[in-house]
């Protein structure tokens, strides 16, 4: 069984540099890895609020929420 | 071939938190990961610095630095 993860992004550089090392980085054998570009998927926004996030990119694990450096404020992708 | 990968704590909660999550998650066939606790291995402080890391909890990724959310700043930890 697979452990959900999102990573949250707005494809900003500081983003991109954490999708391609970070999100590249997880094991798949154990993560079911889903990417959500929160720009162009607005939809998405609230459920990335409830579950904390408050700047892309982030990364949800398992319920836990984690920042990873800083691109850009979940209220400027609104 | 494994791509090293360095995850820097200091044994705050936050700390913990990234280690249980996020350097758990990391595929050890793709990665060596070794942790290290700058609380009580002073001697790494500057290897991490130069490295790019100003607060734990600090992944270092192929030579690519992730701060992950905050717990404290490396210049505490001296």
């Amino acid at each position: 069984m697979t452990t959900k993860a999102i990573f949250y992004h707005a494809g900003c550089p500081v983003c991109v540099a954490a999708e391609d090392n970070v999100a590249k980085a997880i094991d798949r054998s154990r993560y079911n890895v889903e990417v959500v570009h929160l720009g162009n998927d607005k939809s998405r926004i609230a459920e990335a609020e409830s579950a904390g996030v408050e700047s892309v990119p982030a990364l949800v694990l398992d319920g836990a929420t984690f920042h990873i450096n800083f691109g850009a404020n979940l209220s400027d992708l609104k």
